[in-house]
């Protein structure tokens, strides 16, 4: 059988990104080696929209945020968190671990924080030195609106901090525009990569609270990673074969254009959207992001044995809710290397599998839908 | 022109496992996926020589070290470090940032801490919470006797933290039966898969102190990833497809056997060390270790010229020294997927480089003085 992988991170691969992987290693201090992480940290420019550094680093995106936290924040200093889902309370974790006085902005799951209430906070909070923020809520499916935040957090002395994992690439974000200090990338969602890379930008108002912060961490420690960033090379060995490859799948996105991957990608989640309401189904988050579609699992269903049923009849792999979300909440990835037909596809074996189960789905009715959508009728 | 690899770190990658790399990417919480996570783990046991978890963390080595030190250590408890290079203060480096009060016990480069020196040092500080050491001080080629470091730290309340990084698999050691408590690796060494991964084990004495060390840190903490262990898993998203690849380079490893693996590696070391002295020239390390030769660049030769010279013209990529050392010594890899007919021809493109440049070298005496060690004559 053929399988195919719709989970909201690790995303199918191009293959000509695979096929760098096969190659022979090479050495990481060589000049060609700097060439390509040259490449390749303008590239991420060009996806970030910003003129400012974007460091790599060997990790998952979880690393990247730790990078932030550690970096910008000294103990005990006040963090405004904004906390919508699981990725929310990534931070929250990391911000914990390291001491911050965290000031918690939370929704419920599926619910997005507005920006109301993150001028009420800022309001309260005028010694904040951070505010935290997830562009992708990907537990949930919510987008944040991030411009809007930026509007707020820059007429203050705080700098906004964004994991944008799983969102940045797959729905717009314009970071110099919208006064992102600094953003958190992971290479495995729409950068079209394996695991293995986080991606970090930092603006001059987050390189000013950098260097007046006192250090703590090694691996972390974004003052290494920007100066060795200058002169496109590492602090540390970084995982050479993953970031040749990513140059690769940057330039994927770099011939498309920036502002047509967006568009693609709303005009996919857009048909996504009008075929699961047209299979009776609901979509769970009251602000849904680009990069997934979040399905509300129907009263009475086991919702983990019918994703256990599509994968192990038809093939796709798409993913169960997380934690206490598990069973009540199907999510669709539809970032990264997957076009509008292989949606179309998924969408098919959930309506197959719901028939097969007897939910009262019509046979037919939720691919339409997404044709119709699609096509702008 | 064929280019080669002898840098120490990264190193050549068998092609069944750069095939791997290739392979599409699946989805890193799947029942297969924590298949793969366990035969790993068990054959990275069997590699440490340990029956202790050995847990994989998403990083360069350098991320496993500060692992150990964030886990094992409070704030400003003493530890004691044993350097004899670069990577000795790596370590230094590490603790420095995360408060360590720290007894250095330091040898000139080209040197080895000796057991005594490390008895003294126990002696003088009881009250140390673990000594930090070196196996492959690949700055240097330097061996350290961690066997007897082992038997002296066995008899106290402190942990033996050991960075094995380019150590591990290309000399002898069985972290078990010598009381390593803590092993740092990585993946791009001995174990033959690109940079990105690095590998931990925990002893029962070193998982009590971490147990009752106060958390620092998210992405590092010990005790999160040995939790996931237990369940084969990982707490963030790993570097799956370097996971599945390493399975490959570990089956190698199994297949040959360790002992085998090691007498091969002390082989090759014996015969590439003949070669470099029948050359006129002089190994640098006073106890040389089976990972690496390093040779002394003769006075009145530009080191670095030549080692230019060996890769233009021939394609064979050997490494200079680091920082201070550059120009001054030569360090060639023969670790991980090399074998004696490799060396043998990185030795003969040295050794018609220095023809070249008018060296008093007399060609053909490297290769053969190699090939009689090897044929044990």
């Amino acid at each position: 059988m053929k399988t195919r992988l719709f989970t909201p991170g690790p995303t199918p691969v191009p293959e000509e990104t695979l096929l760098e992987l096969a190659k022979p290693v090479g050495y990481h201090r060589s000049a060609e080696a700097k060439a390509i992480l040259k490449e390749v940290s303008e590239d991420l420019q060009y996806v970030f929209q910003t003129a400012n550094p974007v460091v790599t680093l060997t990790s998952s995106g979880t690393g990247g945020m730790e990078a932030a936290v550690t970096s910008c924040l000294a103990v005990g200093e006040k963090a405004i968190l904004l906390s919508a889902g699981r990725w929310g309370e990534r931070w929250k974790g990391v911000l914990k671990a390291h001491q911050a006085n965290t000031v918690l902005v939370e929704v419920p799951y599926g619910k997005a924080v507005t920006p109301d209430m993150l001028a009420k906070a800022l309001a309260d909070h005028p010694d904040a030195k951070a505010v935290f923020a997830t562009l992708s809520e990907t537990s949930t499916g919510v987008g944040h609106d991030i411009e809007a935040f930026g509007k707020l957090v820059a007429n203050t002395p705080a700098l906004l901090v964004v994991d944008g994992i799983s969102g940045l690439g797959a729905m717009e974000c314009r970071c110099d525009a919208w006064g992102v200090d600094v953003m958190v990338s992971g290479s495995q969602k729409a950068l079209m990569l394996p695991p293995g890379l986080a991606f970090v930008s930092v603006s001059e108002k987050a390189r000013k609270k950098i260097e007046t912060t006192p250090v703590r961490g090694f691996y972390f420690d974004l003052r290494r990673a920007l100066a060795k960033w200058a002169e496109s090379d590492t602090p540390f060995t970084p995982a050479n074969t993953l970031i040749k490859a990513q140059r690769a799948s940057l330039k994927r996105i770099r011939t498309e254009g920036i502002e047509n991957l967006w568009a693609r990608h709303a005009k996919v989640a857009a048909a996504c959207r009008a075929g699961v309401r047209a299979m009776g189904l609901e979509v769970f988050a009251e602000r849904p992001n680009n990069g997934l579609t979040v399905i509300t699992v129907p009263a009475g269903l086991d919702g983990s044995a019918i994703l256990k049923a599509v994968e192990k009849k038809h093939g796709f792999k798409l993913a169960d809710g997380q934690d206490n979300m598990k069973g009540k909440i199907w999510r669709l990835s539809h970032m990264g290397y997957v076009d509008a037909f292989d949606v179309l596809a998924a969408l098919a074996a959930l309506e197959l599998t719901l028939a097969e189960v007897g939910f009262g789905v019509k046979v037919g009715s939720g691919v339409a839908a997404f044709q119709q959508s699609y096509a702008g009728k």
